[in-house]
């Protein structure tokens, strides 16, 4: 997943608005649905909620960088999963976060479905160093 | 309606993003008719739709900048109305826009029910130089 | 220039946010330059500003949706150009807006440079229906 | 602090997206400098940035609804300072995080300059349960 920096992205400050690293790896997250097809259904009532977030700001992004996003899974249990996400522009690591999403129907925890661990498992089968 | 400008709003050329003007004037418009207890229900199938915008980008806000947002009907028909919205840093405008907003409901244009022609009519009722 | 609508994107009405098809005609633009390797330096007191934007907001993209940016120059200027971008999904015209850039050196409006001319002339130099 | 929310900050699950609590803590952190008359001026070489965030997200908000920030210090160290903001929807606390904020003079950590301590020992001269 790569993503280019736009003026939209960025702040006064001259670099990325800290909060859109974030956002860019929402978006890492939902691409690898979205590019299987998986589209979200209009009033789907399930789906997978972010429940914690610990992010370390390492660097800073500025105008037009291209950026990857590498993601893969540290933690599965029965109803939620733990990812690590971290920006890269070139070498450098700018920023990295493990997130915490819950499974959630109808509101409620639930167990992850099959179809959507094997989905999520391919997150994992990438060599080192491969951007998802 | 009075809108502090934070990071989130500027972009690297250190000035407001540009279409975060046209954010401000549909925020002023939302909260002219949540600040009179009309919230939107889920799953609501009718509303007003943006259907044109002509925007005049005259200045630019910085970070801090404590912007109002002045809002006045224009021009009025059966399921349309259109607004004039500026935006003024103390005496100074910086962005003007006319809007074109349809009411629809079920996905259809459709007469503008009375109750919100009243509502809407209050943005009228200021004495020039109010800012609603 | 494609561009995937993610969660942030939308908003509660379930549709794309209408002032984020702006960005994306921003996004497109600055994509032009970006991937010719014209890079924004820092402090730059140069560049294209907008002046003015005519929008008609004709359709609506959900979550997911891959839409298309085609851009192209409708009128240059000493000083300024405007542009006709559209945004696409599949052959559906969602929105159509004509843009007014004003070049500016120092804060003031300035002949365009014949290398940035070029570079412009570049989007008019596609055969018809291909996206920029 | 108190934020309303607009259309654009909710995204197509008609809920607030996620990192838009973090960026309601960060205009509650910028208020409570700008409020007292302080701001940032053009091309600043200093000033706070965020190097950790630890976040609880634990229930959402809508459109329409009123929420209020709540930011107290609970670390202080010579060229940082940890702090816990809380977003409340009247008595109920819907997200909550603490980060880690580093002043930096000319991109390096530096002692953080008394008149600034003393502006944010402010954050916990409120009685318990001011929003500041």
């Amino acid at each position: 997943m790569k993503i280019r920096v736009y003026y939209e992205d960025t702040d006064a400050g001259g670099i990325v608005y800290h909060t859109n690293y974030i956002k860019y790896c929402e978006r890492a997250r939902s691409e690898h649905f979205f590019s299987r097809g998986m589209m979200p259904g209009e009033g789907d009532r399930y789906g997978f909620v972010v429940r914690k977030i610990h992010a370390d700001f390492l660097g800073s992004a500025v105008l037009g960088d291209m950026l990857k996003i590498k993601t893969s899974i540290i933690d599965a249990k029965k109803s939620s999963i733990t990812l690590l996400q971290e920006v890269y522009k070139e070498e450098t690591k700018l920023f990295g976060m493990e997130v915490l999403l819950v499974y959630v129907e109808a509101g409620k925890p639930h167990r992850i479905p099959e179809y959507l661990l094997i989905i999520l498992q391919e997150l994992n089968d990438h060599p080192p160093g491969y951007s998802s």
